[in-house]
């Protein structure tokens, strides 16, 4: 399968074309970038070097046709992606797209939180919600899927079994999330200076965050109703990692035992799903894996859960190749153990 | 005023002599310690080395006397902390205790969370709950303080405007803590090693964590009514630092501008609070100080309380100071700023 | 190709199934442990959960045949390694040994610098240096492999070319390494307790680091000639990388270029060194990667080699398998790239 | 002593504050900045609220005049501080520089180092070299004192002990040095950025950094005839501290125990520099206090020194501060221990 990456600097690309790098059905044979002048991938990253001698290049819908590609990965900044797939996709291409754009169902609610209009109303009405623990089958389908982001991951998973079955309430779901410094991307900014945020916590986006509607909309699904939250991200002094704390409210008492139940078989099918028996998640366990690690308490009659991933894999690239595995007809452990 | 510290090997002992070294009211005199054989503080802290040439010597309390020691400040393990302070007490000495065995009122409550009967009933019945900002007349006169948890004061800060004006729900807060390598102690184990919990985020005693009680207690003081809280723990990979993220349903609805004000009001004469006017917290900026910065959101209705410390200062050593200099009748901000 | 790790609970253990679990020429069929009761693979090492559902054995020899084991890695300690090898070797297996116990051939240099007599001098004579860049064709050949230091990769790795050609005199170098806090293994100590060791950097063993016969070892082999260096070791507050800046003498004049040429056409055919062309190296470059990244430089008429790579597994783990590749006659890229 | 600090959004600005705000002998009464409209400094620098409300203001040194300043701390970039600061000189404030453009006496070698001519040469003839353990008299006479460089303080106050007396080699002396992140200042870029260059180390400047000069300016004065070195920096994932490891060859046989002698009596009035007795230095002993610490060994007949600092305080904003006390006539230990 002939792979195109479009906006190869930042960090998803790298983790993406790590993995694609040693998978058995794909080739990478494009990577796109603005950047200036002749840029080799293993200068942007270094890491990669003796892997991959691909020179990036500027995007051009017919150049990628023309080398053959069938599959595209577009690691863009949202608003960029709608730009630029289109042409991709009347040309046949299938897609996942990293970014946010074709993420939320409604254009309305990506306009309030993302401040500007879709532009690609037609090709948003087509997008599967890349999560495949829930969207399984409509992903191995779809042409293009919006690659789920790495902070509603751990929330939506997490919460999943709780609101299929209607077991809490529905409009007092607290999301405590913290995350690793990866997570903000790849261009330099006073918070992510390193002496600015190493050796410290803080919050931000408190009622902002846009990955807000994105939870809500994928738990209304499970739900079959509407579900709010109150998120609240954290940045905290790591490379990579999410950790979310969900405090939810039942409807009706539940045994803690009973519940770890209920969660494994939820994700009895799921491989990239743990839930821990014993011990705690800590980001850690997940590091450089596709696994989202899960574990539930009841605690004075709420119930918490503890998520945790790696937001660059399981966040992001990884689970792009889970999706990309099963919209190719293949297991979609495939390059991700 | 001659000064002893019992249990020097620690971090809140190095931090309270660094902070009592410049200290104009203050001559430590005594540092005491199980070490065998004779060692010099400043082999146990080389941080102090230059400042201070007293050699550890075992607790004694009639060696102390004989020094002219008028003051302690226990830096011991709970439950050693009961053994060792009532022979000081008894001989007039007027002591701090920074571990947790004089801070809940309640024996019983004290025996559920500490798994052990208290000792020293008698004592416990006069001790004061060492928050200045909330108990500082009964601290000025106090012959035993009981200096309060690093955890509990981000939340009894952070929480005490809204339950002392009765303005949210007592029965459904949720307190998501965040908290410095530091905060465990220095004893080494497997989960403080640094290749574990350096580049990861975890929770631990979940529903279990010993500062739950304490927190109710002085929120339950300030509200005239009980309080319960739902209390999670993080291990985050910097040194220190605590960082709370308080979550309240408001009673009746509150303007985020009036919620500041009141919060403003509330702190007006307590130099060591801040109320942040713009940005939000990060420990970073409490970093060795015994500030806790604080602020407060209105995020769908909810209430949103973020609380930032040095938990080595402001929620140990340097609160133990601000205690110290009311009980001595000086200002509560020399040798702290 | 069945295999048993002996002493399962170690980093460079861990290292080795998360590689060998996808090797596909390795089936793990054993992991020792001295652990008590009944301990699984997965509790010792969360991060493997949903990988390997082992559990921790004993090690016994006959056992580990009785299984069918024809491979084993020894992760134990120095000292227990050469105690517990000699059963495999006499029944057949082959082994390579992650300890210091078989890696300095004489025997009098070995209880110099471990304090202790060797106690298997039979199969010491017998013991192949692992660096496979240098001695690539003994390694396949042998039965028991001595898988080299993480330091001293970096430093044999980045003066080989320069001893090679006696360009350097033999007299007058210094290693000056920088190590992530894993290379002090997973036992707890407080010099890598959290608090301790982050934000800080520092010096140990100057003079003494037991790595330092093996560097000369080797590159004597190289130069044909006795090597003398002085080795540095450093702490540094990161979890994995080595990063080595060493100092040599040019016995007549070179240029930066010819140098670099120089160094491109000795590792032409190493897949896993990689001679930077343009940049300098950096640890992360490496990390979670079997590659060891070099360059030199002339600085004011002296050689400044620099030399970086992921401690566990450029270090240990992976160029054990790099090793083991070798022996069993495959590619010995695979399961590293 | 009404003071003025000359760019105040940097780190040693911060740091500056951090200090004088306590000291008995200094009131800041104005902070200048580039910053556009009003800043407050404690927006630049949140730590620092409820310490200082002063506004930033930008450079007018009529106005300074004005408000009674005798007495300002340059903070500014190097190339800026000689287009600001003789306004001030001419106007008979006496100015510590904390930038690089007063310390190379030659104008010819800042002209190769910094790439652009000297536009003082008037000052810069008179300006005295900031480090109080070495130039102590001339110091405390000046009018415009150069503070020195972080780097170069490790290894001027390293080697000077043993070039004083020409007891080492004068060319072939080697410096390796690790630095935090805080050394590259507070502007933003991709090798600052948190994901970069943590869990990372990198050496950088190979054989060009700036502060070489300055190494030898100082140490070939103080041995009175030329000294060559080769200077390595690194970057090391920590906010602060610096950790220099210095090789020389010694002229004749020396001593360990005699080493440290000499050490300890060259350094017998000097408060800041703590000449270890046991142990090894580390750059957390150091963390936010002005010492030195050092400790020096004989390793194969080579001398191997280590030093370790706080780059912040006794690299840049501590030893300005002793130099001020110097500079005014007291204790030279004020407002620093």
């Amino acid at each position: 399968m002939k792979i195109a990456i479009l906006g190869g600097s930042g960090y998803t690309a790298r983790e993406l074309l790590n993995i694609l790098l040693r998978h058995p059905y794909a080739e990478v044979v494009s990577v796109t970038s603005r950047q200036d002048g002749t840029v080799r991938v293993d200068e942007l990253h270094p890491s990669l070097a003796g892997r991959c001698d691909l020179i990036c290049e500027p995007f051009d819908a017919d150049r990628l046709i023309g080398k053959g590609v069938e599959f595209a990965f577009a690691c863009l900044p949202h608003g960029a992606s709608m730009q630029a797939i289109p042409a991709l996709l009347t040309r046949g291409v299938r897609v996942i797209d990293l970014s946010a754009d074709y993420r939320l169902r409604d254009p309305n609610v990506y306009a309030t939180w993302y401040g500007e209009s879709h532009s690609d109303l037609a090709y948003l009405a087509q997008a599967v919600y890349g999560l495949p623990e829930l969207y399984g089958e409509e992903i191995a389908a779809a042409q293009l899927v919006a690659n789920p982001g790495c902070y509603p991951q751990t929330a939506i998973l997490g919460l999943a079994p709780l609101v299929a079955g209607g077991l809490v309430e529905r409009d007092s779901i607290i999301i405590d999330s913290k995350s690793g410094v990866s997570g903000a991307g790849r261009t330099p900014k006073l918070g992510t200076h390193f002496p600015e945020c190493n050796e410290s916590v803080s919050a931000y986006g408190i009622g902002t965050h846009r990955h807000t509607p994105e939870i809500e909309q994928a738990l209304g699904d499970v739900a079959g109703a509407p579900v709010s939250v109150i998120f609240t991200p954290h940045l905290v002094p790591m490379d990579r990692g999410i950790f979310s704390t969900v405090y939810a409210v039942p409807r009706r008492q539940i045994d803690e035992l009973k519940l770890l139940e209920l969660y494994r078989d939820y994700y009895a099918r799921a491989p990239f799903v743990r839930v821990r028996k014993t011990g705690l998640p800590a980001t850690k366990d997940t590091t450089g894996t596709n696994f989202l690690d899960l574990t539930a308490r009841v605690v004075r009659g709420r119930i918490v859960v503890l998520a945790a991933e790696d937001n660059l894999i399981r966040g992001a690239s990884g689970v792009a190749v889970q999706n990309f595995n099963r919209m190719i007809g293949v297991d979609e452990r495939i390059g991700l153990l």
